[in-house]
């Protein structure tokens, strides 16, 4: 078993790769810089890494995972391009750098951060395009366009926005995390199985997997978020509660919100012991996702 | 041959129901209302209404055909929606109404927009779920996302913003009317081929045909635009010329732009000659296209 925290820096390296390798080439340069600029801004290619552990867990040999993988990063910096304008959370930085919109405008921004969306389902129709993947490019395009849309990401930011200030109690904190963060880890996981050819039985286990690690990891952000100095962040220190957006720690208190944060661990690495392969790997990234520091 | 008017009226209508019947139901109200708002604000439905025409041409029954008429929709409405957000064209007023923005707020518009380029792939993945339709959902979202990405609409609404108060010249304002026009115009026809199982001869011979009727269209649009005042048009009269954006009667003059315009028209239903079934109707859509006075 390769150590994890080596595992993460090569399978980063891949991933970073693979983008570089797939930026627009004949396209106007002031979009396809910002959408660039965004792609390299540090991002840990959580979602890409899933899809890729998920392949390897279950065995699959076939290359073309890369394509989801970079499908995954595509949708998830689009949300955070379009998260930090002024008009949603007003956010001047991300990952310790100015936010896209500070560097290259409002304007391109939007459209850097339509792009990438776009790119995503390109990118999975060029994936569908060989032989034998066509059913499995459908399902996965039906996958990241239902964690994506008004049911998922997109639904959470919204309700995100409504609760700015309000009252809200842990159900609908939980409903906001599973959809704005969740959907897309979850869909990670699901798509990383549905392109290795999994049987319907293993995306079931992976999915309670899956959808565990999801809001798991929306606590230990918000608990970051909660504890730290923006040194430490790359983002505004408790931005979260300038906006009063309700958060998990803000609502329990820190050490509640930990110790869930842990039980939904500890469940979804429980899931996995009905996997009928090795499931070391995931489990690892389960712990790495809950035990981190930033 | 059915009357094009009464044709249009009953595409419109069979369009118009479709859309209103897919609308997202367990998603938050704020975004499915102002998708809503978009959708049914008034839209001519020319995309879609080419895709049926081009499967009614060559003979294709399958009812599926809307799907994709109305992925064509959604991919218009949020282009339309992004385009009049302040940071961009800052429009108030689209089709005689106030625009997304102005009635649900700027976060919401650009959430709306994102959550219908969204829908559009969701619902092409759920229209190629069905056996026998793979390979044509495919081929369907590489189509929609190239003709809607940074080599198509996003790219060419970036030139038009870096266009504002630039001396552009006809090959410059053609290049990007051919982006942000024509892509999608284009994509319309190809998919309804694609969706009614077309031969690659007939694609290539659409193809011809719809690569000429997105110019000629956008340069009546220019030419009602410079012409119009704002009751008659449903938006800012003149809004170009107030940007200063480089436009075909700006450069050309009227006249010219039109010539220029009945050129293409001429061109576009020449190549419908090619084509192996009776082309009436797609001809007499290229004409409603072009001698129209909004």
């Amino acid at each position: 078993m390769i150590e994890i925290g080596k595992y993460l820096e090569q399978e980063k390296a891949k991933i970073d790769r693979a983008l570089a390798e797939r930026m627009p080439r004949s396209a106007p340069a002031a979009v396809v810089d910002a959408m660039r600029y965004s792609l390299e801004a540090g991002g840990k290619r959580l979602r890409p890494i899933l899809a890729l552990a998920v392949a390897e867990t279950l065995g699959a040999e076939d290359e073309s995972i890369i394509d989801v993988a970079c499908a995954l990063e595509y949708i998830h910096t689009y949300s955070l391009i379009h998260d930090d304008l002024p008009a949603m959370d007003n956010s001047d930085l991300r990952r310790g750098k100015p936010a896209c919109h500070r560097v290259y405008g409002e304007a391109v921004a939007i459209l850097a951060g339509d792009a990438l969306l776009t790119l995503a389902f390109e990118t999975i129709a060029c994936y569908g395009s060989r032989a034998g993947r066509e059913k499995r490019a459908i399902r996965i395009t039906g996958e990241l366009a239902g964690a994506a849309g008004v049911e998922g990401m997109i639904g959470g930011q919204v309700l995100d926005l409504e609760a700015e200030g309000a009252a809200l109690d842990a159900a609908q904190v939980d409903k906001i995390a599973i959809m704005k963060t969740g959907a897309l880890l979850r869909a990670a996981v699901v798509c990383g199985a549905i392109a290795a050819n999994a049987s319907e039985k293993q995306i079931k286990v992976l999915n309670a997997y899956a959808s565990r690690i999801g809001p798991a990891f929306q606590i230990i952000d918000d608990l970051l978020d909660y504890e730290s100095t923006t040194a430490e962040l790359g983002k505004p220190a408790g931005a979260d509660q300038i906006l009063s957006k309700a958060t998990y720690p803000a609502l329990l208190g820190s050490e509640e919100a930990r110790r869930r944060a842990e039980a939904l661990y500890i469940d979804a690495v429980s899931a996995l012991d009905k996997l009928d392969r090795p499931s070391g790997l995931l489990k690892e990234l389960a712990n790495k996702m809950i035990y981190r520091t930033r």
